[in-house]
């Protein structure tokens, strides 16, 4: 990943940095073209969504999607974070975190461990989503997201599913990426000493799918599946 | 993992559940006892940090580690939780969250998706550590927390340093997991549709370990590494 500052980028190709999207630490590792952001959020549909309830911060697991420059993430019209940023409000603020971890960083010198990863960092407001389009297109785009191929291959919510689903959005506007790959970077003095220094890269992969205990044993496994 | 209630464990061995780690959406996936709440931040060793600055949330990817009833996330003295949560102040509210993402639940239909996971969230103020035994334990179990052993083979901080290194220190007190297994829960009527229905399990792993390019060829791959 070539450490060159972001502002090489040219303009339309990447977003504005803010103070808050430039970081405090390792400023050289931030990236904001677009093409990275979007690749980074593409590969997870986990993310870590932060609000402020009562003055204090929570953090909470979700899945999201990608389209185009808006992020979706859905979830009970009850639950926390989708009530707080509906109705007549004017929306909630959030910070939506992405994160590959993909190596752990080995150095000679306990000080300079680290891992190797890619993350993306949005800040915005969400808001719940009310067209009735909209909110078909991010609720396939979700199931899709985890498993392409599976929003046509499943049953579409019918009107009390969707009735008891919010789906919020958020702009893909103050965001950016930070990305570490490479080695340890040891210092010189520290070369000869005698730990054993390197990457230990970190793997993800799928199981072997197991079928429901009430699955037709007729219904065969999917490609999308056997693709995985 | 059965769906008993958290009350039911014996007080001592869990955390007391507060209206802020009761969730609001599936009240049943909730746990508090400490042995599993142990065993979820042990597995992992990347945590997402929310805190709030400027009245908006902030949501960092960092290392942790967990000794006995308490987290600790290191960093440089420079970043800004770490600098918040110093010094003269009260301590700098936190949620910290460990997420393990364990497989894809593909139902019949659309509503029914899921993932199985199991994560941990804590709410609380993380304050600076300034004892200097404290500082150096809780640095050597972060090192030994992503890569168990590794502490003792490497080179320990020197006072440079460990003087930009700041410590913070979290309490397991306001303490929540939240687990999801299983197939998926599809409705009695969806049961004879032609959709393959099942779990797709997500495995973790660790690749073949990358000397960095000054390593000494003479120095062995140690047997902790070996053993990932």
């Amino acid at each position: 990943m070539p450490d060159t500052p972001a502002a090489a980028e040219a303009a339309p190709t990447a977003y504005e940095s803010t103070s808050r999207t430039v970081p405090t630490r390792a400023p050289h590792r931030a990236a904001y073209d677009r093409e990275r952001v979007h690749a980074i959020l593409d590969e997870g549909f986990v993310c870590h969504l932060g609000f402020v309830r009562d003055g204090a911060p929570v953090v909470l697991p979700t899945l999201y999607a990608r389209m185009g420059e808006r992020l979706y993430v859905h979830g009970s019209t009850g639950s926390r974070p989708l009530r707080m940023s509906g109705g007549a409000d004017p929306g909630l603020p959030v910070c939506l975190t992405v994160t590959h971890v993909d190596g752990l960083v080995l150095a000679r010198s306990a000080f300079h461990h680290s891992v190797n990863y890619r993350s993306v960092v949005v800040h915005g407001t969400a808001r719940t989503v009310t067209d009735a389009a909209e909110r078909s297109e991010a609720l396939e785009a979700i199931v899709d997201h985890v498993v392409p191929g599976r929003a046509a291959d499943s049953r579409p919510a019918n009107a009390k599913e969707l009735a008891a689903t919010a789906v919020i959005r958020l702009d893909l506007e103050e965001v950016s990426a930070k990305v570490r790959t490479g080695g340890p970077g040891d210092d010189p003095e520290d070369l000869a000493l005698p730990h054993w220094s390197g990457v230990v890269p970190l793997t993800r992969g799928y199981g072997a799918p197991v079928p429901a205990d009430d699955l037709d044993p007729a219904v065969a496994l999917p490609d999308y599946l056997k693709a995985l």
